[in-house]
């Protein structure tokens, strides 16, 4: 049964197993894997790599959509077969080798790897490891619960392993939608309008002839983790809602909003479940990963449409969308993740872009990578895609953590991802500033006034006056400017 | 004759004096004014409303295109006419103010002002002050050497004051490609696929019942003070023409290279002259500011198609071009300038963007903006629009300056306009560093190796090697990252 999947007959002999695949990939290769936040990733040949560079030493560059599932970045990077590490990661493991400086890591908007390998600005792509759902007559392939880079991996690289997921039901036939933008200096439009608009085919192109092995696997993507909402996400998604409610009293946006943007974890899921008591309606989504919110939004009524590169769900979710694709599948779609993220699109539908900060400060400049300014935690992703060219760039964070020993609003960001130019509403539990129109030294007063937490409300103003009186745009003092940082490495707070 | 370029009878009754003009703006107001670096701009009735603000002690908020010529921004800083300003400025004694923080300035992504205003998240235009070459039958205006936000300012405005400006031939009708897309949520694809596709009107539409005041003025735009190359710049130019040609051999681009930006100033000049002996063809340009290198080019047979939003050259340029429209005029286009600089038209057309940096650190942070952290110098104008969404984004600074007291290339830079994600070649006097494809840690040896001064060399790769013992994707050591800072501002000079 399993065979039916390769609908194309002169590939059938191509079938192997994990660890004969794993053999194709040889020591200082260029490996590009489909995955996005854990869906639709390489489920065994990886891992079967991973095992056998542990014992043979070797070592690769391995590029993929986002972050992959099942530990599998971990033991990569336990076995040490990852030199280099592209785009973006959020493994305990991986991140650990990656601040020793064992595994190079490039941080990329995750918008930009396909171009970038199409530009020829990245080294070419020895072998793809691709998940599908199944293989059809022409060759071409049907992915399962991501697209991600897939497209160019297939498009560019030398050689491609398939992973058959027998997991997947072949009825994902149609959720994706496979567009490539044009090589230079020949592009052209691409023609999206609105969030639901399908402008590609069905399946990814793929030359039958690159195919060097076929596995079959039959196992579900990680789950997503779902934290449950607790006091401070509640309290930012009000804030975020409040604010929304106020726009559309103001006539500058309709109840329908525009399409949103959320970024992973259980604020973006508190907001966007903030929705379903609301009087908004229609909603949509022009967002790169689709988590188990945007299905409960659907099933109340409130979302009519979804896009995104990737569907992150829980387990009982899964079984909810995947189980009944007729009930979703004219809801949502999944895109290429240069287009799903591509700026052209964010600035052209409006999108709102609601993603999650580590730390900002007081100009607005945002932190979403680093910790204490050299440590990286998971990676850029897709927030500059969006923050950068969106109608409206939101990023949020806690006020304070660890018994209140960090403030996430500080003087100066230790590593800045989001400027100050590209910012327009900051939100912490505390509060919301709305930063769209006001100078520098209006935004500080107002980021002080809204978002800092009680405890660091006056060291923050004493601060900001002090380099005032100072002078400049952008009042600073340098010599001060990380000293929160430096006190909690050295004392354990944040505090004076 | 001057009544002849009013050609709507109607509107002959609102002439006036600069004088009478400058009293229909009232303290408070927001205004708009023409104006992209020094092209088109107000030749008199901002003047006149500086000089009344002064004596009456008015103040008022003022968005241009960019900067202002003849000194107004000047004049209007000095007489307290201003209490906002966005989204650039280039004037001495307005950044002496912004830096006191008695002029709050807002600097903005010059594509994104329109935007804002468009969706009401600015204040709205009280009155808007337009040079134009004359008034169409339909009450339409014809915009002089730059469009910049005057076809949004046009639009918004709830009154309008022309400048008709007679030392701008009538000729210039034809030059402007007017093109507004709609507002959201029904925007469509801007459809330009190619640096010389017109797609607009010609003229911008104006509902003439808005029209309050027209004055003449007969006087050209401040001429552009181009500096020589000196050794440094032509050292620059070197390094990247040289860099072309590899890319060249590479495959990686034809001789044709693709449409290329380039920011204002001595460094982009000698870029674009030293094409002129070269072996490239057919070049084309996508940029912001057309300077006398572009028209030098056009002359040497080199450039087949340049479009901006604006015409800043010399004296001698602007009769050698506006002399002779009949022989450049299918050469150039001036869009508005969230046309010129959209993100998703220069991601589409596969932009190559050079800009000019007042420092950057070892990572590939770029400082565009700011002296020591607080003091803005100019503003980030289009190099952000362009950087982030270039198919190649180069940087350029001199690698020391003030006999060497200062470095450019840093161990952190004080402010960061364009992050790590967004850059990809990094240019001093010194040399080249091509970034792409590289991990922060290999990008500062790179840096270290090929753009820093000498005389810092050692002292920088011992802030990295020391920084790198203590671990981290982008190893910092954050007590000392703006050592280099203080000690310039303590000891008069960056070296230890």
């Amino acid at each position: 049964m399993a065979y039916e999947r390769i609908r194309l007959e002169s590939l059938k002999d191509k079938v192997m197993t994990a660890e004969q695949a794993a053999l194709l990939i040889n020591n200082g290769m260029v490996v590009g894997s489909s995955g996005f936040t854990k869906a639709g990733d390489s489920k065994v040949v990886l891992p079967a790599f991973a095992a056998r560079a542990k014992s043979e030493n070797l070592k690769i560059t391995l590029m993929t959509g986002a972050s992959l599932g099942h530990d599998t970045d971990g033991k990569l990077a336990e076995a040490g077969a990852l030199s280099k590490r592209m785009p973006f990661q959020v493994d305990r493991a991986l991140r650990s080798k990656i601040n020793t400086g064992e595994v190079l890591f490039i941080d990329q908007h995750l918008s930009e790897s396909a171009e970038l390998l199409h530009n020829k600005n990245l080294p070419p792509v020895d072998i793809a490891v691709i998940e599908v759902a199944y293989i059809d007559r022409d060759g071409s392939i049907v992915p399962t619960t991501s697209v991600g880079n897939s497209v160019t991996f297939a498009a560019l690289a030398k050689q491609v392993i398939l992973e058959i997921n027998t997991a997947v039901s072949e009825e994902v036939y149609g959720i994706h939608d496979i567009y490539q933008a044009e090589d230079y200096p020949y592009r052209n439009v691409i023609p999206i309008v609105a969030p639901w608009n399908k402008i590609g085919r069905k399946t990814i192109p793929l030359d039958p002839s690159k195919v060097v092995g076929i596995v079959f696997t039959d196992m579900l993507d990680s789950p997503a983790d779902i934290a449950p909402a607790d006091p401070k996400t509640t309290a930012i998604a009000k804030h975020i809602l409040e604010f929304f409610e106020n726009e559309v009293l103001l006539g500058h946006l309709t109840d329908r909003l525009l399409p949103i943007q959320a970024g992973i974890g259980k604020v973006a899921n508190a907001v966007l479940m903030g929705f379903k008591d609301s009087n908004f309606y229609d909603l949509t989504m022009f967002s790169e990963v689709l988590q188990d919110s945007t299905f409960d939004l659907i099933d109340a009524g409130k979302l009519s449409f979804a896009s995104a590169s990737s569907v992150t769900v829980s387990k009982d979710c899964y079984q909810r969308v995947f189980g009944n694709l007729q009930k979703y599948r004219d809801k949502f779609v999944l895109r290429p993740q240069n287009i799903s993220n591509t700026p052209g699109l964010i600035r052209r539908l409006g999108v709102i872009a609601i993603n999650t900060a580590i730390e900002f400060d007081i100009y607005g400049n945002v932190n979403s990578t680093h910790i204490s300014g050299s440590k990286i935690m998971n990676g850029i992703g897709g927030s500059g895609d969006f923050a950068r060219n969106a109608y409206l760039s939101i990023f949020v964070t806690q006020a304070a953590s660890k018994e209140n020993a960090i403030s996430h609003v500080l003087p100066m960001v230790s590593h800045v991802d989001h400027t100050e130019h590209d910012v327009d509403i900051l939100v912490t539990d505390i509060g919301l500033a709305d930063l769209r129109g006001l100078a520098p030294r209006e935004r500080a007063q107002k980021i002080i006034d809204n978002c800092v937490h009680p405890d660091y409300r006056e060291q923050l103003q004493s601060y900001f006056d002090r380099a005032s009186e100072r002078g400049g745009h952008t009042p600073h003092l340098l010599e001060e400017a990380f000293s929160w940082h430096l006190r909690l490495m050295d004392a354990g707070s944040m505090k004076k």
